[in-house]
């Protein structure tokens, strides 16, 4: 099966819920190439994925996540789960692959067979990077208890794959500027713990205080984020940080919030899916992208209003609206 | 006029073409809104607005991207030119607003009748961002020859805005690591001009050569992007850095690849517009939205499949596809 450049699915996804590292590598690979056989591998796929649980690490670059990731998976090995890690890596169109993959990541856990790492690079579609990390978190998700979805750097993408996650870790470093551009990247909504990581620089302690303070203004009052000080790179306080994430996990049991977290998941994958797909097709409409390109020159020199080419190009789209009820092609 | 909430897109178009500030910024508070006339708005804006020169100025936190337009805007207003300023602030939802408002930005400018400077934050509605700082744009291009829109970060939107400008100007610090989390943002593929801002910094020389070396293995080879250092607190090197941007526009003048640009740019505008109308009128489409809501339970289940269930709402959304053509509501 691993010869073949485009595998059957449901020969692939068997291997990947037997546990074939070797498959769920490929299963990845194709899914973040486009593969034709995607749809079908990943809804092999979820029904088991579904009962993994997926940490979202987010924060901006250089505050240390990886190095978090790699103290909380090794200690969940020592517990003997296995644990899955995908860490997302938006770069360069024109280098075309993940830099990061040239750094030794998570040198303790590479070369545990119990531990699946996987770097996802944006290969120029941007995109699609939330889709396809989503995606890969259900392909590790089918084989691990536990799957860490790491994300670099604090934009639209990163907030969209937190959004994905079961519980969201916001991880901070204690230099000047964090807290502010923490709150400017919408980060103080979406997280639901705090690190202040390498809190053996100044300036921890008056984060921890000032992220606490704001976090009193959440309009969700049902959860209090705990903020964590942790030195990663010295396993100090990571103990801990595990057992705030087993604190907010057996929240989302108790109170309904994690059945509720599933169907916002759902619901965002399926959108996602629904708009990449119309995406996708809506040009292969007949007509219609020779009917964009006549009118560019015309809107370029002022003689169309790109608005009106853009309504007219709805319409001609054929995609059904409120007021012309009935006209969808399947009503089953 | 201007004390209607809702007031006549044609009336409040004319007074921006009169070079009225207050309903420029009334016109860009509109935009940011979901005004309704805001289609008409910007359809009377665009053809002035089509001569004026759009700058992007992108880069990480930090950079001191507002103490160098601040320098450049000084500049033309020495040389008499009308100067507009957008910048893009995404800020938290649960604050509502741009907290960077509260900084005193370009001092030197804000009293100055010939510039016009605003901010705009996403205010919760991350995806239409970059749609509406384009049109803040057009109505800022539309009474002034020159457009500077400055972006904060280096994510997704940012690259969408950038991607609207006809000279597109990258800011970097001398600090470790920024090479490379700009090469991770794709910056290098966007940027025409390069900007090594506080370079009174140490490593500002070496990130210079780095910068340089890696900018030589662009795909495009058309135009050698120049890499500058600058210290814009002190208006050092400034001066070369407008001679600079002077030296792109005359190369997209004579090589006519201002035209491509514009070109590119309106099909960029009007395919954002279609894509956002689409998901905007998609689940008013009868019945669509309940057909969601009605598989979420079972896909969280696992008892339905996500890719399926999205194939099903595609379909039932009645889009036109090749392989039924003639469908399209209007052909004119």
């Amino acid at each position: 099966m691993a010869t073949s450049t485009r595998p059957d699915p449901a020969a692939l996804a068997e291997a990947v819920l037997a546990g074939d590292r070797r498959a769920a590598a490929q299963a990845i690979s194709l899914i973040e190439d486009g593969y034709p056989g995607r749809a079908e591998l990943v809804s092999r796929l979820y029904p088991r994925a579904r009962s993994s649980y997926l940490v979202g690490i987010t924060g901006p670059p250089g505050a240390g996540k990886s190095t978090l990731v790699d103290r909380l998976a090794g200690g969940d090995r020592r517990r003997g789960e296995q644990v899955g890690v995908v860490c997302v890596d938006p770069s360069s169109p024109f280098t075309g692959g993940a830099l990061l993959g040239d750094r030794i990541r998570m040198e303790d856990l590479a070369t545990d067979p119990g531990v699946f790492i996987r770097s996802m690079a944006t290969r120029g579609s941007r995109g699609g990077l939330a889709r396809a990390a989503g995606e890969a978190a259900v392909v590790l998700g089918a084989s691990s208890p536990r799957v860490y979805l790491e994300t670099v750097g604090v934009g639209q993408i990163e907030l969209d794959v937190a959004e994905t996650a079961d519980t969201v870790v916001v991880v901070l470093v204690p230099e000047s500027g964090d807290g502010i551009q923490t709150m400017k990247a919408g980060l103080m909504e979406i997280g639901d713990l705090f690190v202040v990581n390498k809190a053996d620089r100044p300036g921890a302690e008056g984060m921890q205080v000032e992220l606490e303070s704001a976090l009193r203004l959440r309009r969700d009052r049902s959860w209090q984020p705990p903020v964590l000080r942790t030195v990663a790179s010295r396993d100090e306080g990571t103990g801990a940080l595990a057992e705030a994430l087993e604190g907010h996990r057996n929240w989302l049991a108790v109170r309904g919030e994690g059945e509720r977290r599933r169907r916002r998941r759902a619901r965002a994958y399926v959108k996602g899916l629904v708009y990449e797909t119309l995406r996708e097709h809506l040009w292969e409409t007949a007509g219609l992208l020779e009917r964009l390109e006549g009118r560019i020159e015309e809107i370029v020199e002022g003689r169309a209003d790109p608005v009106a080419v853009a309504d007219e190009i709805v319409a001609a789209s054929g995609m059904v609206r409120v007021t012309e009820p009935g006209k969808g092609t399947s009503d089953a």
